[in-house]
């Protein structure tokens, strides 16, 4: 094990925070995000070497902030197909789409990356009780990795949250509250208790080491298509935590030398329902206003202001990217067309390609550009809309 | 691609036939294995090449029978982790224990791998049809892989089968026949309509191929432990074309010189509640008996005779393996059990888990033994037994 993490720094003002010790915001109140050597690590590693790595996403341990091997708590998370979908993508003028298929993760989401390693790292660092806010996916990971770990993991979730997402946290050991309301109210519940409780909050982007986890998902891409990053990607946004950690992954690969092209524009997309980042973005505001009564299908999208809003904005509207909000509806059919062509999607992953597809439409895509859209979950973590039909 | 299938032969009568067209059983009745120039394949593929190989099935494609790599569908499935439970272990007195954790597969089941070895032959075979009984995951499996091929999958299931597997199969576009009782009378459904319909069979053990798409369970345990088999492997029996899997993978690898030891004893659990396989090893006989009334929260153990028993209890003698019935009961406590060390098991991986407590308690694995267990699913298959607690 070799990461060369070198300092933490504030997203925000930019000041550098120490990596040996828990940290969890900026003095400032800005997330942390990971400083890397990347001079060294382009030295150390030779990129062919890489296919014959162990296949999860700790193939990338350098760039990982987890220092010593024995902390990594794996489940075998990570470097997950990327499949090329060529008939699906025919149907909406796309021939070159792929999928990231997340579904492929413990706990069948993409939640397992940031858990993963937040998890590792906490233990690493001394850290017993961690807890969280969740819709239910990110619950059911940290769950599973604390369990793993030997770490108490608490967990605050809306009660309209899927039932499976809670009889996952549970049987993975976690303490559970239910709370009426969204998110955003678990997430009071949290705040409350680890100021109470000394428990260390692991919220989306309040702790510096999910993101690093996320991360991996853009290096994978990358590696899986050969070191030449599409030209876009596109992301179902909650939380955000995922196209953030794709936007470093394509900056630190550059960095690096291990990427060439300027590639991906970074494309994020939310339910009509609860959209506040595509409102931010139409209205070129650097963050998010509050969207009241956020309703949707995809509960993983029922953010109603995400923590890092402005670092994601910041990755679309660098990248060239763009924003785009696809009804529930939407989000139905493309369930089915996803289904049709062998691909079990989570709401929030259809999203995706109804996105793309209404893109094409209005000419933000050709059909000469290699699209990779991101399944977040499987199917299966959603009985009652795969039922529902 | 290089597929090194040489021919198939009959289990029963050990009449050789043609691979290079569609083939169901033996004229004598019985189930068609594949067999394949090994002394080839051990000429041909150097065991350094692998591990920079794609991590999933296909990394065996010598071993597999698809001739041609368009033929191929494929959606991540296998090389899922095998993971090193020493905590879980050491608690039932087996330090050396591991999971292979097939919930990693698309559609969360190891049936991913009978059903994308078999899509992929049957499509280029040309057959356009393929109709088979489920007691819920291999329907979704097919589904899911005949969704993706382009191939129409006709499924027939118990009534009384989860919920999420029926909604599976239609989200594939599966068209599903449901069934009152058990998976037996859903094969009689099945064996008529191929009759009436020219649909291809592609029932447990019916036609070659699934079974060679399960053998990768066992190539790949071998390759994760270093190739050196591990003393015992518990498999969860149903149809047992699992354990007949792993069984010709080892003795293909020994036969190419890739394993040197002569382990592992292949082992066996069903269901108190349903357990043929377990009763006919018990008095010695060399085929089961079908059960009467089968019951068990285990759905894929109901089966209550396995078309390919008298293959299942030869593998299981041939190795010194046993068999070993568990309760329902010990098997919700193995689902907790498995929970707390953050593995997410079906039903029937967690037998696994409860056979191997017993089978220590008793004498039959000692403290030194390298035990694997076969989480066949993902936890996330079963809503129901996740919330019943």
């Amino acid at each position: 094990m070799s990461s060369f993490v070198a300092y933490l720094s504030c997203a925000r003002c930019g000041r550098a925070l120490d990596h040996r010790v828990p940290q969890g915001l900026c003095p400032c109140g800005g997330p942390l995000l990971g400083d890397y050597d990347l001079d060294a690590v382009a030295s150390a590693v030779p990129k062919a070497d890489l296919p014959a790595r162990v296949p999860t996403m700790w193939r990338y341990r350098e760039l990982l902030p987890v220092e010593d091997a024995g902390s990594v708590v794996s489940l075998g998370e990570g470097f997950t197909p990327l499949l090329p979908m060529p008939a699906l993508g025919e149907r909406i003028g796309l021939p070159d789409l792929w999928v990231k298929d997340e579904g492929l993760n413990p706990t069948g989401t993409f939640k397992a990356r940031g858990a993963a390693c937040g998890v590792s790292r906490a233990r690493e660092l001394g850290i017993r009780h961690v807890a969280l806010p969740t819709a239910g996916n990110a619950g059911g990971a940290w769950a599973c990795y604390g369990a793993a770990a030997g770490l108490d993991v608490h967990v605050a979730m809306p009660a309209a949250a899927p039932s499976a997402n809670r009889a996952e946290c549970e049987l993975f050991g976690a303490d559970v509250t239910l709370v009426d309301g969204l998110i955003s109210e678990a997430g009071r519940v949290i705040d409350r208790q680890c100021r109470e409780e000394g428990w260390f909050d692991v919220s989306t982007m309040k702790e510096p080491y999910r993101v690093e986890g996320k991360k991996t998902l853009g290096l994978e891409i990358a590696e899986q298509l050969g070191w030449m990053a599409p030209d876009a990607i596109i992301y179902p946004a909650g939380g955000g935590v995922g196209v953030i950690g794709i936007w470093l992954a394509m900056r630190q690969l550059r960095q690096m030398g291990w990427l060439e092209n300027d590639a991906p524009r970074l494309i994020i997309t939310q339910s009509a329902g609860c959209a506040p980042l595509i409102r931010a973005f139409e209205q070129g505001s650097e963050e998010s206003e509050p969207w009241r009564d956020g309703q949707t299908i995809a509960h993983g999208l029922r953010v109603h202001k995400a923590f890092a809003d402005f670092l994601v904005l910041r990755a679309v509207r660098e990248t060239g990217g763009t924003a785009l909000a696809v009804t529930d509806d939407d989000i139905r059919e493309s369930i089915r067309s996803f289904g049709q062509a062998g691909i079990g999607a989570c709401p929030e992953g259809a999203a995706t390609l109804a996105a793309a597809e209404a893109l094409r439409e209005r000419g933000d895509l050709s059909s000469r550009d290699r699209v990779v859209l991101i399944n977040t979950g499987s199917a299966l973590k959603y009985p009652d809309a795969l039922g529902a039909d």
